[in-house]
């Protein structure tokens, strides 16, 4: 065995997304220890961004360590108790696992299904709330990875509302690439990735918690079933002991251990989002929809269709219906991947063999990536 | 806001040790997918790496992709069912973590307490099982990151054995600082982390299941409580679908989308396992005796007396009683970090003020450091 010198490839699949020099230089900086004073300015530092990016004040704002996965764990088992019934909109693969977090955490989950490649339905939801009132929690996926499918958040956090019920939503695939307005929106919990429009390495999870969901935890009467994800102890890491305020360094010195943090990824994380806060969060949307035309421009030229209609439709993530005189769509991926150096994302679950998923996520939404993508797609289409 | 451009610091406390070079720059190569097939061929060699650093053929040995407490949660939820029993020695912080683990898991913890400073005891261990012979599993730490103390491990899954128990061993110090014999001991599960002997960047734990306790896992009849570290589900991503045995490439088209794992975080892993593989076990183990001895011989000759008698003193952590002349111990770590540049670590929980642990562990474990370690506690204890 070797050291592993990968051959770099196009990401254009859906995600990790390309990661910039300037980040992965970043990610090699000396390791510091995680209670240095240094590295608490830096956590300090990336609760900040993350509030920019996720335009919030919430204090409880900071990166799970471990990947998006475990930011949805955080937010289901900490808000969850055994017996609660929770409102879980299914319009994909990542609304489906959130049926499997809330009933293993002892929870009965109420499905409310949407076609794949639809987006949530606000009329079923308000029908649903309206028929479920003992629901706690409202739950939807705000763009689906495995679809392509952007669900309208504030209107969803508005009916929630209404019904008294707290929101999780996720925002893996959308923080960076398009808005998402946690205060404005009434959003109660919220988790993202990093390997998506943030563009940087996967592992760790983007969170932020509001005062509604804060004081649910605080009104808890069982453990949170994980040890590793119980707030009420990773936050004394992140900002000492617990308040939805932040009065900065002073909370310093009240910081206690809860696990080591994953030091070099927190670096990554810092540059990715200072460079999100250089571009700003406008410019960043509008370069992700820009080079989203022009790909679907392209791609509609070589005669593809999308499977999601244009309301709804992501522009970080461009999911194609293959078209019929496509035999083996694998061998074409293969071959991209192999002889063009790019990738592309296969479908996932129902849509396997049927559709690709393209990316166009944080620094892979450029005009170079577009012009590879379309260059490549014509040569092996024939 | 600026880039991060962090002091470099001589990391010799409990965790992170210092990560050379060689392993950060592996960490900056380029983000490749995560279902790529070159990142495949990595994972496949990252698991035989393991392999050799826990002494097992275990096929189902890979990292969790997040740090050390994930791993020991992964152990004992996947291992756990409702109601069940199981025995846990503390003999510090981390088996108190462990007794967390095993209560959020719906188990009855029997504890078995000894002193902060000393082993586990066996004899203890054998009065409880005998007594309890309801017990599914005896968990200890192997190595105790609080305190510096080794247990027997080989004694503790000796006797776990004779009382048909499955072990959870922590492993997190000791990984790649002492023997861990997975295979010759008859562990079941062991967790250990990164950022200790292996001088990795924190964020992932590398584990391994034995056959009794992948039979345990398959014999459940209530769900793993957490998706995220579900054993049943994170093995197809591995390893494709569940065995025992590894036919190697064949089963690459097997594997299944779980999570997205943190692919640079990986390279960096890889790395660091090369570099154990290249120096190999003996040496490495010898090397840590070898720097502890001459820290040992310092540090004496500085009136610091040790908390662990000789015969269960971990090499890689160094824990001392603070002389009765200093005053405040705080300000001379402090010193060390800011002065000197050179971390060591504060006492926990009980021990907290009253001694430091010095840590050697992996690349930190050599003469230049020890010297540095000596020159300045010299300096600042006047």
């Amino acid at each position: 065995m070797k050291p592993f010198h990968p051959t770099p490839k196009t990401l254009m699949g859906p995600g990790p997304s390309d990661v910039p020099a300037r980040i992965l230089e970043a990610m090699a900086r000396p390791t510091v220890g995680h209670l240095d004073p240094q590295f608490i300015t830096l956590m300090d530092e990336i609760k900040t961004l993350l509030r920019f990016a996720f335009q919030t004040e919430n204090a409880l704002t900071f990166p799970v360590s471990a990947p998006g996965s475990a930011g949805m764990e955080t937010c289901f088992v900490n808000l969850i108790e055994p017996g609660d019934t929770v409102v879980v909109c299914v319009n994909g693969v990542f609304g489906g696992r959130m049926v499997e977090n809330v009933t293993r955490a002892g929870a009965t989950a109420v499905v409310i299904s949407d076609d794949w490649g639809k987006p949530v339905d606000p009329q079923k939801v308000e029908d649903t709330l309206k028929a479920h009132p003992e629901a706690k929690i409202l739950a939807f996926v705000h763009a689906e990875t495995s679809t392509g499918v952007l669900s309208d958040a504030k209107v969803l956090c508005t009916l929630a509302r209404e019904h008294d019920c707290l929101t999780i939503v996720d925002a893996v695939t959308s923080l960076g690439g398009v808005p998402v307005k946690v205060d404005e929106w009434g959003v109660d919990a919220i988790y993202s990735g990093t390997q998506k429009c943030l563009s940087v390495p996967p592992g760790l999870s983007p969170i932020s918690f509001g005062p509604r969901a804060i004081a649910a935890i605080e009104a808890r009467v069982t453990p949170v079933q994980s040890w590793f994800l119980d707030l009420s102890l990773v936050m004394n890491y992140w900002e000492g002991p617990r308040s939805n305020s932040d009065s900065g360094s002073a909370k310093k010195s009240g910081r206690s251990y809860h696990h080591t943090a994953p030091i070099n990824a927190m670096y990554a994380l810092h540059e990715g989002l200072l460079m999100l806060h250089e571009e700003g969060l406008e410019a960043a949307f509008a370069r992700h929809q820009t080079q989203h035309e022009a790909l679907r421009e392209g791609l509609e030229a070589l005669g593809f269709s999308f499977l999601v209609e244009p309301d709804y439709r992501l522009p970080q993530l461009n999911t194609v219906c293959i078209p019929e005189r496509v035999t083996d769509e694998a061998a074409i991926r293969k071959n991209l991947l192999e002889k063009h150096d790019l990738e592309i994302g296969a479908g996932l679950g129902a849509l396997a063999g049927k559709v690709w998923r393209i990316g166009l996520m944080g620094a892979s939404a450029c005009p170079a990536n577009v012009e590879q993508c379309l260059g490549a797609l014509k040569q092996e289409l024939g």
